[in-house]
């Protein structure tokens, strides 16, 4: 479909790292002859007609136009009034299923050799939601807000995701034991969407369960799909036992669009300084290539980055080497140009 | 205070292996001659006069007469209107620090060898307020239930311990970037909290990036001190790091009454089948004696009790070895009486 023709693609390079990460990515993508052509935004919020903040229109209509962004790390903008930029821009395009493989890199060590699974959360209700009050002094309630739609719609994505990347098994993640309702009807969708997949396995676990059980045999998982806030704690942690949001792609997928993002910090101590690692950002414009089915320029970039890593002749610094992010950069480059 | 008199304690042996650990502590207990008199009651619910099920009368006064318990895993009632059993006791007491060290047991190995931290969980509100609506068809609510008094009164106890136990840091564990009213009002609480504690140093982390940094480096952790639900997954994540709730403590503490309890399943498969393993409800008594400050004779069962681990000769099935729990148990005692 999209294999020829150059395809438009948003690039919001983002604060602190983000900008030298991006080019990294931009030339990588170069040098493996990406069909694509960057367009690059600005989000910084601006203040609208009605005086409040919000996303440039500009930025909002290049994503809403080419359907496809890659995105570096934002700072949030300090100050009452100001929500996450990061939550906003999901918010925004209804970007609904929040994919976050993670897979222990090969020559890479950590304490876990045997890592693969991925997190699909709800990307735009449950604990999100925005909803608080105080209902008098020092008493404060936040809402849940769990809906059929939203859950169905994250079920499907996750059986489906299933098929089609080959996976063998999805777990619903839930804490239905102790609130019934909304995660019990998180959990009721999963169950009716699994008739509906029966070439997929499928298991039901307590979140504390499953975060006990991660720690001491993570093979045990591969899917796992759960509301909002279970899915921001659990693919930390899984990123964690890989070696942290440094190596970690992530991608947010809506029904009219999708967004792909490095989920780690702006890191602005080392802003500036050709320091950054650009691995979680080119893993998350890779499984934007899978997105778009340009699957040889995936699997070419996929490897190269992943090669350079396990050579560990050209590592930066968080993972315990002294090389430049250009110099990981240009590893990478080259290990594509001569492949 | 306590140390000469003969005290009495109620004991909920509890459901599937409840009955047998807990005779393995009473074994444990007599041989240590710890100067107490066990007051055995049920908990089964039964319905009373207003048609519902409730907690018998006879086992809550007799917790609320001798304001300590020691308590074996219990099943929840399967059937509509059941809530947790474990739950209810501990709102039924008021018991609002749920307390959880994980500490690595030398001798027994795991991916880690470096962990020793406390979870301090808020244990009457927050996520298990049990408020829940359905507004719409297929639109659920649940609601989170912050309040400036059970959160302060928790950062207390966090503090308090902290000095009492020679800790040296807190952490608050959150997501106020979220919740930002709830876990805002939280988070301020610990603040407060923090100023008339200058001796133990204080931090906060978001509960994602706590996750992400406990499977990288335990060591890091000291107290942490959270709302109700994060520290269900908290704990448990660290039980896992260590070997799992078959070897980790737990105290519910309140200000009439503290109720201790191993916190893994009834392991139906097992029970009846002298195959359990009692170390969770055991370090639980230990915790227990502490609290009651009977130092001595805990520091003796705990050294039992580490010690017949790290030798290895009677292991119980679910620690890799062949031994029943009543040889694991007599071994625990013969080092006891020969100490
Ligand atoms: C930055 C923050 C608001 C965000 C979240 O809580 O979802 C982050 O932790 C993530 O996982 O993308
Ligand atoms: C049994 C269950 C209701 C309980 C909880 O969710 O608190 C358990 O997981 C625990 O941690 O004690």
């Amino acid at each position: 479909l999209y294999s020829s023709e150059i395809r438009k693609c948003t690039l919001i390079p983002g604060d602190g790292i983000g900008p030298e990460i991006s080019a990294a990515v931009q030339k990588i993508f170069a040098a493996a002859k990406v069909p694509i052509e960057w367009e690059s935004v600005d989000v910084t919020p601006v203040r609208g007609p009605d005086g409040k903040f919000g996303i440039p229109q500009g930025a909002i209509d290049s994503v809403n136009r080419n359907k496809i962004g890659l995105k570096g790390p934002l700072m949030t903008p300090v100050g009452k009034g100001h929500r996450s930029l990061n939550l906003a821009l999901r918010k925004e395009f209804n970007l609904y299923a929040n994919v976050r493989p993670c897979r222990s890199l090969e020559g890479y060590k950590t304490l876990y050799d045997d890592v693969d699974v991925v997190t699909i959360r709800e990307n735009t209700e449950g604990e999100y939601s925005g909803i608080e009050h105080e209902i008098v002094d020092g008493v404060v309630q936040s809402i849940k807000l769990i809906t059929e739609d939203a859950s169905r719609r994250v079920a499907e994505f996750a059986f489906k995701y299933a098929l089609e990347n080959n996976r063998k098994k999805v777990t619903a993640v839930h804490k239905a034991n102790i609130m019934r309702m909304s995660d019990g009807l998180f959990l009721r969708c999963c169950r009716e969407m699994a008739k509906k997949y029966p070439d997929v396995r499928f298991e039901e676990k307590y979140l504390d369960t499953v975060c006990l059980n991660m720690v001491q045999d993570p093979s045990q998982y591969d899917v796992l799909v759960m509301p909002n806030l279970y899915g921001d704690i659990l693919s930390d942690m899984c990123a964690g036992l890989v070696g942290g949001l440094g190596l970690t792609p992530s991608g947010n997928i809506g029904l009219n669009g999708a967004l792909f993002e490095s989920v780690h910090g702006t890191a602005p101590d080392i802003a500036g300084q050709d320091k950054a690692n650009p691995t979680a950002l080119l893993l998350s414009a890779v499984m934007m290539l899978r997105y778009m089915q340009l699957t040889n320029h995936a699997d070419k970039i996929e490897r190269a980055c992943f090669d350079t890593i396990k050579e560990a002749k050209y590592l930066t610094g968080d993972l315990g080497g002294k090389a430049k992010c250009s110099e990981f950069t240009n590893e990478i480059c080259s290990k594509i140009v001569s492949s």
